[in-house]
């Protein structure tokens, strides 16, 4: 499992992605699922991946490559014009690894499928955010749905739902987003820190900041101290339920 | 989907499940997933359901059937000297309801499989509260695991594990309940509306209070408006983040 999520604000973009990956409980490991791919003043790209581990290496290392040599840049992700197209070449890699191993005879479902959250800024156009599916296909956030989350999602979501700003500040946004993935490493063994965090703002293209929060991390340790008692406080804030009757009523 | 909880406190036991059945999105219905039986004043025997609605009504039924007739009565739920035995009995109910289907070719995993949590309390012990499984095996609640919850059980389990306390009220109880479910119906069309709740008291033998919430209940209003607020604040009540270093590191 894995958490990530990528959030589309007014200010910018902001992604944050735990490391853990696990082939079971007693196989447990270390990995960053967040890269970035940027011409510096002209495009920011940044990738965060959930899903089989080989295959979301492998879909990095075949857009890293074909970036790479000038010859092989078309299609590539640091010169399409588009972050639509982007997304489209991100999916098509994406499809082209599932289905080199898909048909081999595994039978648990998706076996090898990976959920990637793909967002970025071409100079001439807005900052744009996407989920792409293991399938390939992909969705764009929007003002109604401002924000996407991928791997161990539900935990960690109202909150998300409830707290979460377009207008909200950078340092808010990395807040919420650590108060959400804090409920989500309490409930499942397999999301965990560190933390990898990473803002982008509008219009600057170039990576804004970019860092590794570990466990031993002041701030975190305050957010996860501190969050239980907010909680505990907010529920207390809540009017006192009273039963309707006082006499037990006769069960069925 | 559904979504139920049962909790241990000190003081007694707490019930409180969903009424919204559905197969799929475009064949949603209501039913009552809380049963109980119980001989005033010796014992009572409490039954949330999640799962399969023809298998849950099924061992509901059959339950239901053999402690009717006194002459069937053995063994009966409401003849069996333990918690651990009507346990048992449940289960065993189960996995016969399970198995006259599953082998008929249905290919979808457990597509007849259920999750129930049953609590209650037979005089001369003290309450009980059990989570048994599609197997027919079950697990019993301790200090350490305090409570249950079946169904659609990922979105309202932050808030359990966070402001659950043995020594509660049945009053706040139920406020916690109200949150846990707020956050899941939010998220999950298949969990909804009206509410069914029901509290027993330790060593009183008989349910102490039971009523039905629906949408429109003035208190459940003020929960679910409230809590966005309350968390918003508790959010708010955290230290704020600073970003480590003021210059943007290099991404990879």
């Amino acid at each position: 499992m894995t958490y990530c999520i990528g959030l589309r604000l007014k200010k910018g973009l902001v992604f944050m992605s735990d490391t853990r990956t696990n082939a079971g409980v007693d196989d447990i490991s270390q990995v960053c699922k967040l890269k970035t791919w940027q011409k510096p003043g002209e495009r920011v790209v940044t990738l965060l991946t959930a899903g089989n581990l080989a295959t979301t290496q492998a879909v990095v290392s075949l857009l890293d490559e074909r970036s790479k040599a000038p010859e092989d840049r078309s299609p590539s992700i640091l010169e399409a014009p588009s972050m639509f197209q982007i997304a489209s070449i991100v999916g098509d890699t994406l499809r082209e690894v599932v289905k080199t191993y898909a048909p081999d005879g595994q039978e648990a479902a998706s076996p090898f499928g990976a959920t990637l959250i793909l967002g970025g800024q071409i100079k001439g156009s807005e900052p744009r955010l996407f989920l792409i599916y293991p399938e390939g296909n992909f969705i764009e956030a929007s003002d109604d749905a401002p924000f996407f989350q991928s791997g161990e999602t539900k935990y960690g979501r109202p909150i998300l739902v409830r707290a979460y700003d377009p207008e909200m500040s950078f340092e808010d946004a990395v807040k919420l987003m650590l108060v959400s993935f804090d409920s989500t490493i309490r409930a499942n063994l397999a999301v965990d820190l560190p933390l990898d965090v990473q803002v982008y703002e509008a219009d600057s293209f170039v990576v804004t900041a970019q860092q590794r929060i570990h466990r031993t991390d002041p701030y975190f340790q305050q957010i996860t101290n501190g969050w239980g008692e907010a909680l505990r406080g907010a529920f207390q804030s809540l009017p006192d339920f009273q039963f309707a009757s006082p006499e037990p009523p006769k069960p069925e």
